[in-house]
Parts: C-alpha cells; sequence; structure tokens
C-alpha cells in the first residue's frame, strides 16, 4: 500500500509502533520493521548507554533486508543532548520526536540526513512542527495511553483538523488497534498511523508479562487520564491511580501529586509487574484487544481488517 | 443510502440530528426529517405543553412528505412522566431516550407501536438497553457536547466496542460533523451517525444566535468536560467555565458545585445568548464548523464528502 507515509520512510505498508516507555526495545522495534511497518524504539526510558546498545541489536536484526527503523525521543528527557548526539552519530535513519519543542533539533537532526517526525495533540502544534522543518506529524488524541495532551482532543475531531492545517505526511494514534481504526483515521485524512497500545501488548514488547495479561482483562472505562496538574498521563485504574484521584478529588496541589508519584513509577508497572503500586501507562483502546500475539500476527491481522472493511466500503451504493 | 438504520427509520440518508436542549425544535427537526434524515425534538429543555405544540408543527411541516420524526428524552427529566405519556397519546413515530434507565419506559413505548432508540456511553450500556428491547442503540464519545459518560470513553475506541457486543441498529455520535466522520465511524461498525454540534450550529437550530456565532470561532481545546462531581457536561470554556474548572481544581465538593451551577445555566448560554454566565453546551467539533447554514446544505455536504471520501477509498490499492 502506497500513501505518503509509506514514501517517506520507505517502508510497505502505512503502520508505525509508537516508541513506548518499557515496551519498544530492540526486539519489538525489529519485528515492526521485518514486518513491513516502521518500528520505533522508546529511547524515553533508556539510558543513553542503553539507546546505543538497542539501536545496534535492531540493526543487527535488520541486517541485509534493507528495511529502516526510527527511535522515539521525549524532548524533555534530562539527558536529551546525548541521546540527540548518538542518534546522529549512529545516522538512525528516523526519528519520532514528542513532548517539547519540535524547533529545539529538528535541523540538527535533519542536517544528519534523518528523517524527523513529531508528535503533537492539536493543530497548533502540528503547525508549529511544520514550521519547525518535519517532515511528517504524528496527531495522537485523547485516549492514547501514558503522556497526553492538556486540551483533551480526541482522535476524531483531531485528524480532520490537522489535515486542515497542513500537507505533510500525517499519522494518526490514539484509540487505534485495528484495519477499521486504520481506515477511519484515514477517511479522516490521516496517511497512516502509529499505534501504541497494539504493540505494547504484542510478545514482542518488553513490558512484564503480568501488565501485559492485566490489559487483556480490563474493561472499556479502566484507563483514566489524571495528573493534569502535572503533566496528563492515561493509565490503568489500579490502587495507585486510586490514591490519584482521590488526591485530585479533594484539590491536591501539584507538589502533592508529585510527591505522591515519586519516582520510577511507571518502570515498577510496566518493565517490573507491580500492578498495584505501578503507574500502568495503556490506551482506551486495550479493552478491545484480547490476546498477546507475535508482532507478524498482529501486522497480517492489521492488514486483513483494513482489506475487509475497504471491501465493505467499496460495496456500499450511494 | 440503505443501512439497517435507514431501514428501521424509514429515511434516506442515516443521519439523525440529535435532540438538543435549546437547539431542536420543530424547526429544526423537520428540516432534518424533510431533507431525509431524521430530525429529533429535543424535550429536556421543553415543558410538556411546548413538547405537545413542537409535535404538531412538526407534523405539519412534514404534511404529506410520509417523512418520520423522533423526539429524544432524557430519563432523569422531572414530567418524565407526562412526557412519556404525550409520546404515547401523539403516537410520535421514533423516541430516542438517554440518561436513564432504558428498561423504564421501552416496553410502554414499545407497545404504543413506537421505534425506541437508547443512547449509551459504553458497551456495558448497550448490552443493558439491548436487553430492555430497544430497537437501535447510539453509542456517543467522549467528545459530544452536554452530559456525557463517566468513563470518558472517545468515538474511535467505544464503536467498534459496541458493535462487538450488539448486532442491533447502530449510531455514532460524538466528534461526527462530515461525511468523513461519518465513514469514519462506519468502518468501525456503526449503521450510520447522530450529529448534534453539526445541527446546533444550522440556521434552524433554535439556539441563540450569538451562541452560534461564538461557537463558530472556538478553536479545538475550547471546549472541556466538567462538573464531574455532579454529571459530566461538555461546555465551551467562558466565565462560567473557569469558575467550575477553579473550583474544582481546589477540590469542590458536589454541594459546592450544584450551587455555583444554580439553575437554567444552559437556558441562559444557549437559548438567551449570555455568553459569560451560561452554560455553553457544545461538542469539541465544533471548531471544525466555521458558518451556519441550512439544513438543506448541510446535509447536502455531508452527503458529498461522503461520496467523496468513498471515492478515495475505492481508488486505493491494498
Amino acid at each position: 500500500m502506497e500513501t505518503p507515509v509509506t514514501k517517506l520512510f520507505n517502508i510497505e505498508f502505512p503502520v508505525v509502533s509508537g516508541g513506548m516507555v518499557w515496551c519498544s526495545g530492540w526486539r519489538l522495534a525489529a519485528a515492526v520493521s521485518a514486518a513491513g511497518g516502521l518500528g520505533l524504539i522508546g529511547a524515553g526510558s533508556m539510558h543513553p548507554e542503553t539507546l546505543a546498545e538497542h539501536i545496534a541489536k535492531t540493526r543487527a536484526a535488520l541486517a541485509g533486508t534493507g528495511r529502516p527503523f526510527g527511535v522515539n525521543v521525549p524532548l524533555f528527557y534530562p539527558e536529551i543532548e546525548k541521546i540527540i548526539g548518538i542518534l546522529i552519530n549512529e545516522k538512525v535513519p528516523v526519528v519520532f520526536t514528542s513532548g517539547g519543542n519540535p524547533a529545539l533539533y529538528t535541523e540538527r537532526l535533519k542536517s544528519a540526513g534523518i528523517t524527523v517526525a513529531h508528535v503533537v495533540a492539536s493543530a497548533r502544534f502540528a503547525r508549529k512542527a511544520e514550521a519547525a522543518g518535519v517532515d511528517a506529524v504524528v496527531a495522537e488524541g485523547f485516549e492514547a495511553g501514558g503522556h497526553n495532551g492538556r486540551e483533551e482532543i480526541t482522535t476524531m475531531t483531531l485528524i480532520p483538523q490537522v489535515r486542515a492545517v497542513t500537507k505533510l505526511p500525517l499519522l494518526a494514534a490514539g484509540g487505534i488497534a485495528t484495519g477499521r481504526g486504520m481506515l477511519a483515521t484515514m477517511a479522516l485524512g490521516a496517511d497512516g498511523v502509529q499505534m501504541g497500545t497494539r504493540f505494547a501488548l504484542s510478545q514482542e514488547s518488553s513490558a512484564h508479562e503480568a501488565f501485559k495479561n492485566l490489559c487483556t482483562t480490563i474493561g472499556e472505562g479502566d484507563t483514566m487520564l489524571c495528573l493534569k496538574k502535572l503533566s496528563p498521563v492515561r493509565m490503568i485504574r489500579n490502587d495507585f491511580y486510586r490514591q490519584v484521584a482521590e488526591a485530585e478529588a479533594r484539590g491536591a496541589s501539584a507538589e502533592e501529586l508529585r510527591e505522591l508519584l515519586g519516582a520510577k513509577r511507571s518502570k515498577r508497572g510496566i518493565f517490573e509487574g507491580n500492578l498495584q503500586e505501578g503507574e500502568l501507562e495503556i490506551g482506551q483502546i486495550a479493552s478491545l484487544i484480547r490476546k498477546i500475539e507475535p508482532v507478524a500476527d498482529i501486522m497480517q491481522n492489521i492488514a486483513n481488517e483494513l482489506r475487509e472493511a475497504v471491501k465493505e466500503v467499496r460495496q456500499w451504493e450511494i
């Protein structure tokens, strides 16, 4: 399938796996790229040396295939300068930046020959990303897991508005886990999709099995966006969430919430499998995923679902 | 266009206009039905006598056309018994119930020969509605204006999950204002759509001109879901909203919020055009609507957009 996204990244099918903390290591990134999509390594939960190692392993896994891969970098990352240095030294083919000002590093990355996409949660920031010179935009809605925009714009309302302000290749993200979701967002104007939750819950994801298994049992309302006085995060309603919600309901300050959050909560939950005390970041669409499958099967299913949905639309008489 | 929704309601095009407080009088309902959709009168902001008058006027406007129409009734309405009596006496063709237990009145309405749909915000409630014997389900996402579900499930994640639990004719609602939005939600499993915001901002809507004009200028993040300790409502971020947000941030109780809300806030804002003190209920998708057009044009545009989007999908090579 050819779209502006497949052409830009030189991939076969316009599906990117999100660079998710504690999930998106080299195994996941390489598997998605090997299957014809674009796999991203998530630098947000890696020390710079760890990232370099994952880049090397992804390269090794894809050796001889000519397939590209990418790295997602949250721009508020403390060791951001070191990370940017590694990405440039390693000449990583694609970098997705998120959670910060795209004007900061886009030019440096691009002059090193790297293709750059930036993740936004509004059309306003899509414009800023375009002005900063990015090659593509990822528009991520309120339903997405983990860190999220303050304006709570959903994928359904976000995509047409981002499409209206930019001609850049556009990836839709948030609430998409199937070929039908792909068709839906592409009908709204996207050229492809970034799926996080779908791949966080794959066999190749480095998340803890207990976390993955819990995600395949949660119901449709079992994630919520919270910590809005800090930086909004979507997580599962577990014991830790309930403490946060209780504190927020009584008007807890940002200070108090920061203390309650403490350090390494997401690692404890997602990577170490502490389902009570951890911060269990996952998207709302998790409730549609009931099995942990290998990436190759997931990619095949998405393509089949898309083909079936397109076939149905072709039969409409209007 | 034929779908389970057009067949159930005996309409030409699977678009229903929501029964919105202070917007959906007989003019709007009759115009949508006359244009081949299903127009709903919004009983939520009407005294029983007013409703009877609007039903009579809608009937008169549609006389000789054979077109149906409907009434939306919030089940928590104080004079609900009187309203149900009127709907049955008048043999209104279609009733949409919302915001309450569908088991309460579905059987009475259905034995009077009325087609009944129920509005839900989760798959769990879709199941309950089906068990109560409704003929159709409206699944409305977090991005919708006005009263909304507690679980904050977006349209993108809600529709496939409701589709998975019921074979009933399914209408998608929340964040849909165009033919592209229609295709998106129908690709996810809906058989048609209910649009609220799109028709609240039509010439035939009975909302105040000042309210309508404001809505055509607001940006993508200018509505928020709030009053969650009472019943969650999406409204524009005006002075009144800021008072609510400030109270909520410091942990105001339900009591305090109820007092702050007071009475007739939505009437003051939407119907009387008090843009500072009123409760300005509208959907997130308002930021995509920049013109107040007549219903006939809106319906034509939606059909054209849908046709164009379908044509594009037909050209995909996958």
